[in-house]
């Protein structure tokens, strides 16, 4: 009988291969260059333009891998990477996630297969627990988590809930017809512009709320600009915090900016897409302070929590809301359980039908470090990061930016824009670490993110020493 | 130095023995019962309620899985899964995706790591020849195509921009405000409901065409409504055509529609989610007659070629339509290959910004089987559908609701509504086979899927034998 399908013993073969091929990359993974060094097209060019008519060996496709791939690879797990934010992995969590593609099992509903849905109910209720988010977040309680891929798509459903809160599910019918307005500050991931347009609110109707000193929204700016728009027949809805921006990990007050909502009944939405992971240690959970006046809050365990991604947490505190959003029930998809009320059914919880069993690589995770691993390796980046800050604040060709409230380090050479980024580009073209700026008051600055799984004091040291060496040569 | 990390050899050892559990996983996946046989709860209540403080060992996680987590499982790669829609997946994808896990690289721009964007492009571009999709569905064109998660988000993508060209980007700034209307069938998969909903379009403003006697969208009917709808001042802007509706496998007239929207502007969206894989084989593609008239086109390799969720691909004709409509540009993600012009940043294609290296999958799975091989079992799981449907009409207990294009046949026990849910649910229960229901011109019909990776006649035959059993028994 023709069959083109490997064999399970095939699969033994060539998986034990990959398995090797992926430690292999680990152990070597500081000798290549952090950034990648190839040009526009480089990489689709070194391979063919047609599909093969004819299968073709393992063997092939894994040296293909290693010659014409690796190099056109950006190294995010280099323990040399400090750009952008973090989006670490770790061992068991590739291994959860196996058994989630081995599985292949859908999730959308609980019927498709129940462990997949309680699974995920079980670990989002573990990480409320071992982050001390409010009773109300809980599935026991009237919300709950759910696992989503990415903060952006958390932020647009919340926006979207919170639009059909404001019109009373009449949105959803009728379309946006309402005068609605949201807020966030200038330092608010762009992802909540996008949610903004998407969600057909328009972006002339997003105010963009001044920040203070340490780039936190400033409560009476916002205050007044609700009043503000009040007065003028329009309405506000929606109000995003950010625990730890992008840009310089600022932290808005939730507490200040949760009374405003409460008051004006704007629904809150959290974004703590990195630093959300450090509310595992009691001693950094004061950045959460108000926490319990949110709406949402979400946080992804795929950039700082050793998860790969795609892994982003979102709660909510009346789930009913969220349901009554984005519930469809098809014809095809009708089943007992569902109509009996005693399960959740993801599916209605975001954007998505189709649900991979994410929650096995979280599970993983959290089982094989155990509360305590995780804190230890959160609380040692922070450390990491202070101790850079430290370097900094006594050297004297350098400027810190900022106070790093956690594991994120903004700071300038002395010297101009250009000089900054001539020692940004120099470091990254050498491959021996990678950093990346930002803006903060109309200036370069420079980012030193430090997150990343395998990430020791040697690292950061040694990528301290380049960095005065380079902006030594280059002065 | 205290460390919680595996290192590399301990991933050695226990990512072999994981690779050994998925392997045995398919040796045996005929033993489990299909359809998970537990109670709400049921799972839940079986594992402890909170975190470990301290991490566990390796094999305690895989002794859970296999004691507690395999029997909440419902087993959607089981050769006897004929329910919903196929969601099959590979011995290479799943290795694929293993690699994409341990590189843990962001794809969300050229920059954060060019192979990531362009292996996209390439197996893209591959998949598009391979179908012989019009040219400008190609990057080497106007268009080109880009991996999403699902054919929801990908018809959520359309629709916004969609949305943006009737409003000359308008919406996007100011919400929207116009009186825009969009056009399904009512077999139209309702994440099509869902994107109107969410892009703040309102249900009330989408129509839902009558089908004919084959389940297709009736183009006439658009037409009138569509006319109808423009003398009362509102503005058709949207039309989804489905090739394989979700319920019966229906199939729209791509031309006749099309037509009609070149006529009238209105955006063409082709939703080919499950019966896109058919295109790669030639005799298949009278189905996608008129697709040159189409502004996207989506299908899911996750749903029957063999590539493990998730995994849609979206193409466009005009690239720049969807950059336009979807593009943010923070200075933290500001450098040289973006302001070149030179690249494609895919986060400027879809919802979300982060991005998983998933063209990895797709080029394992490509490879491995080669053109021929992917036609070939395309072709069986159709043959095998054919026969079934056959069977079917030879039978004088069972009716066939209509001839099967392609792998889905819909038919009927011969008695009413409820003896045909009694002959399912007692299938599905018996943990022998699983397949679902759905509801044509008011009655219960039940589907069989074909699609399953490893399923072969044997299977499909003893299912057959079932359930002319069980219907008999039950009579």
């Amino acid at each position: 009988m023709i069959n083109y399908h490997l064999t399970p013993d095939q699969f033994r073969e060539q998986g034990k291969k990959l398995i090797d091929w992926i430690a292999d990359y680990y152990e070597n993974i500081e000798q290549f260059p952090v950034l990648a060094q190839v040009k526009p097209g480089e990489i689709k060019a070194s391979l063919p333009d047609s599909p093969p008519q004819k299968g073709e060996s393992f063997d092939t496709v894994l040296r293909d891998l290693d010659e014409k791939i690796v190099r056109g690879i950006t190294h995010w797990q280099s323990p040399n990477f400090f750009a952008y934010f973090p989006s670490n992995t770790s061992f068991p969590s590739i291994m959860g996630d196996l058994v989630s593609s081995g599985l292949g099992v859908q999730g959308m509903i609980w019927a498709t297969s129940p462990a997949a849905t309680e699974l995920e109910t079980l670990v989002v209720d573990w990480l409320a627990e071992m982050m001390d988010l409010p009773e109300k977040f809980r599935s026991s309680s009237t919300g709950g988590g759910v696992i989503q891929d990415t903060a952006s798509t958390s932020a647009l459903t919340a926006v979207i809930a919170a639009r059909e809160r404001a019109t009373h599910l009449e949105s959803n019918k009728k379309g946006v017809r309402q005068n609605l307005v949201a807020y966030v500050s200038s330092q608010t991931h762009s992802s909540l512009e996008k949610a903004i347009k998407m969600a057909g609110i328009g972006s002339e109707n997003l105010r963009v709320i001044e920040v203070d000193d340490r780039f936190a929204m400033q409560p009476e700016v916002l205050k007044k600009q609700i009043m503000n728009d009040k007065s003028n027949g329009l309405i506000p809805f929606f109000v995003c915090a950010t625990m730890g921006t992008t840009s310089s990990n600022a932290m808005d007050s939730i507490r200040e900016i949760g009374e405003i909502c409460r008051i004006e009944n704007c629904w809150l939405h959290v974004d703590a897409a990195m630093s959300g992971t450090a509310m595992l240690c009691p001693e950094y959970r004061h950045f959460m302070d108000g926490v319990e006046l949110a709406d949402s809050f979400s946080f992804n365990p795929h950039k700082w929590m050793f998860t790969n991604f795609d892994c982003d947490v979102f709660w909510v505190a009346d789930r009913k809301e969220l349901i009554d959003t984005f519930s469809i029930l098809p014809e095809y998809l009708r089943n007992k359980a569902t109509e009996s009320g005693e399960v959740f059914d993801y599916r209605d919880w975001h954007v998505q039908l189709g649900r991979r069993f994410r929650a096995l690589k979280l599970w993983f995770v959290i089982r094989h470090y155990g509360v305590e691993g995780l804190q230890f390796h959160i609380r040692k980046h922070v450390q990491l990061a202070q101790q850079f800050a430290g370097w900094i604040e006594e050297s004297e060709a350098f400027d810190l930016v900022l106070k790093p409230p956690l594991n994120l380090v903004c700071f300038r050479c002395k010297g101009d824009d250009d000089f900054n980024m001539k020692v940004m580009n120099s470091i990254n073209e050498s491959g021996k670490a990678f950093f990346t700026h930002t803006k903060l008051n109309g200036q370069i600055v420079l980012r030193m993110s430090i997150g990343q799984t395998h990430t020791e004091e040697r690292h950061v040291k040694q990528t301290w020493e380049l960095i005065q060496q380079t902006a030594d040569e280059l002065a």
